[in-house]
């Protein structure tokens, strides 16, 4: 017998967003009871819905079912009318009239997650995380975080640029060094992708503007608060650019989008976590040196490395900057070419530095990004001054070979990113599922 | 000093799209020299944009350059005068008054890529994939698997689903078995996610309904024309459900959303490729065993193993029910317990069944779904008839324990889909760079 599946709406339940155009009316609705608060008299029921918990009276009167029978975590439908509350902050409450349970757990949490805050360790919040996930601050961050690369994506496909899915097991490593995971490959030694870099730039030669939001791996040793061994990368990359200012004013736009899409489709969420989006305008840039030399002199500090910055530096750059221009925004220019890769421009006249970029947000690095070397004779020369391989790039090198415009580009790493957004002070908070050194599960 | 940066419109070459308005006008535009033909007294020379291959003409007297300045494969900024033509499939051509080059190719391509095909072996495609793609044709179907996520996340977005980002080094396979990656995990063995199976199933009881666009690994040895050892899965999971039928609704709902965003967004590369869209209306849907009988019965065939498809027997099932029906999809229902993973729920007074199923497209499995065990007892219990150790899934039973709603969803591998949809005999042709069990590179 051969049955016909067809798109149907289901319409037993209805949409919680669509619950105050049906106020004086009977409803059914379904979600996960989040918290039971026992009153005289009667109870408030908090009802866990796909994104709002919604409040519910319970009263002996008029629901057809013992209170005894809801449960913390137990999923239900329930039959209630839709009563006009102006003391709810939506302006209406659900009045119980009938259930049925769906499933009901097992035993109660171990954490309790209905609080405002998910109050423990942030080893427990982790280990436990598909059960804290559950707490509606906690899954707010991750709607926060869909709003991010929503608008993102909006922005960049407006802006021409196509979405690619690229590979992640590979053969070498764009970033090189050691910070690499290796992989048996069918008796070949793999590596797992440190970013798309190779990848984004041979599809620059194809469609010009390519993008790419997808897992990056790092066996990077650290375990700080910043950073992860796996997080989530956006990655652009443009071509037929003049100099690399193009992909810093790419990404001033991309971040203005982003926060216009949160204040749009995610106004809830960044209310329930208290947080006020920075206005973007325009993003002040200054020269590494500068920056370096800015911050001795503020802060009267010694410049112990001339060739990069220590995170109390890129701190301590951030606060100044912001002193000065109001921005929390800064992009550090031209950084020195022995701390960037093989790949990175020089600056015409001044081989020591690149046409590269870092973006830091409240004290923290979020963004790497610079033009490439597009002439296949350059890159070639550069590598051999490097000592580099070349017999193991031969693939990355085709693209230069048979003609590359001239191109740069950027990755940004979305849980910082995130968690600097919402003035979180460990990068996990802002990840689903994070992997450490010493975390792999859950 | 502090520069500012600004989000800034370039405006000194015209947009592909826009050059229809400047009919009759002199305009700048760049790209890519894709191909140079010499005619009597004048040359048509190709530009390869962003997405169009545009027509211009060279003649002497007007442009002020020689012709042998350019070069495929060079970039390029033209000055030109956008010009009618009536001949022309865009309605105009551009008519050379100048040029700047941009760049210029070491070497020309030792393949041949500005023929309306290809011409070579799938060995050369693909070890030349950086160049091969710059292929008009072979580029089409990229930009139409960029429309083909973009139907379905319009679709999955209005319909309430949160897109995630889950971990792919895990602790431990969903699916289990051999074809694993593994990997050193600062000493501990962890492994190539095989598909987000355990964490969109946790993310449920966070948010309901979540979906996901990600890769995933397979360490299959088959090395045949529809397998990837790592390819972009298209997975998605919904809670409340009453039964697995409604995920199948939500799956045709969703191939017909990209099947219209195809048709409005990605028309010229569909006419390029010469593809005609399915409609969708409704998709048949068939027993496991029936499927199986119809197929026996109609060609003669004798079933030699009744708990799983022969690949041939998913052709010949393809072709039966396109001839009933007209329908070159195939919902195929219930499959038997034994050959699904332990967390497939099975069919309410037969156990040997599972509320599952396969969709099968022009011949070949495209997608595999199905409800999942929600509660904890029933799902403990199964894994001990499989005698699993329970103590490896801790984290992933966390969820059943502390209560989850009536769930299920489906995976959908990306690349099979865009090859069936575009008519191609070989998956790998419908990857950038595909993974097989002899190719890791490019």
């Amino acid at each position: 017998m051969i049955k016909r599946i067809k798109e149907e709406k289901k319409n037993i339940t209805v949409a919680p967003e669509e619950l105050k155009l049906h106020i004086g009316k009977e409803v059914q609705i379904h979600g996960s009871i989040y918290k039971i608060r026992k009153m005289r008299g009667f109870a408030f029921v908090l009802l866990r819905t796909a994104r709002q918990v919604i409040q519910c009276v319970y009263s002996e009167e008029t629901a057809g079912f013992a209170l005894e029978e809801l449960q913390e975590e137990s999923c239900v439908r329930f039959t209630a009318r839709v009563q006009e509350e102006e003391r709810s902050k939506t302006g209406y409450e659900l009045h119980l009239l009938g259930v049925t349970i769906l499933s009901r757990p097992e035993e109660a949490s171990p954490i309790v997650i209905n609080n405002k805050l998910v109050d423990t360790s942030i080893e427990n919040l982790l280990n436990y995380r598909p059960i804290t996930l559950r707490n509606e601050k906690e899954r707010a961050v991750f709607k926060i975080q869909e709003g991010i690369t929503c608008g993102m994506r909006r922005f960049l496909q407006r802006n021409g640029f196509t979405e690619i899915h690229t590979p992640k097991i590979v053969y070498s490593g764009a970033e090189g060094g050691a910070n690499i995971f290796k992989l048996n490959y069918f008796g070949k030694e793999a590596y797992l992708a440190q970013s798309p870099q190779f990848y984004k730039q041979m599809m620059v030669g194809v469609f010009e503007r390519v993008f790419e939001i997808a897992p990056v791996f790092r066996a990077e040793k650290h375990d700080t608060s910043r950073h992860l061994n796996e997080y989530t990368s956006v990655d652009f990359e443009m071509g037929y650019i003049e100099s690399f200012e193009e992909i810093m004013q790419m990404e001033t736009g991309m971040l203005k989008e982003v926060m216009n899409y949160l204040n749009e489709y995610c106004a809830s969420e960044l209310e329930l976590l208290s947080v006020t989006l920075p206005e973007i305008t325009e993003i002040p840039a200054v020269r590494f040196l500068e920056a370096k030399e800015m911050v001795a002199r503020e802060y009267h500090r010694e410049i112990k490395d001339y060739e990069d910055f220590e995170p109390e530096e890129e701190r301590l750059l951030c606060e100044l900057i912001q002193k000065q221009t109001g921005s929390e925004f800064v992009f550090v220019t031209h950084y020195p070419s022995k701390k960037r890769p093989f790949y990175a421009m020089e600056t015409a006249g001044h081989p020591e530095e690149t046409e590269s970029f870092d973006l830091l947000f409240r004290g923290l690095e979020i963004t790497t990004g610079g033009q490439r070397i597009h002439s296949y004779q350059e890159q070639v020369q550069k590598m051999e001054r490097r000592g580099m391989n070349l017999g193991l790039f031969e693939s990355y090198l085709m693209m230069h070979k048979y003609g590359m415009p001239p191109h740069g580009g950027l990755g940004l790493g979305l849980e910082r990113f995130t968690s600097k957004l919402l003035g979180q002070e460990n990068v996990r908070r802002a990840t689903l599922f994070p992997r450490d050194t010493g975390r792999l599960e859950p």
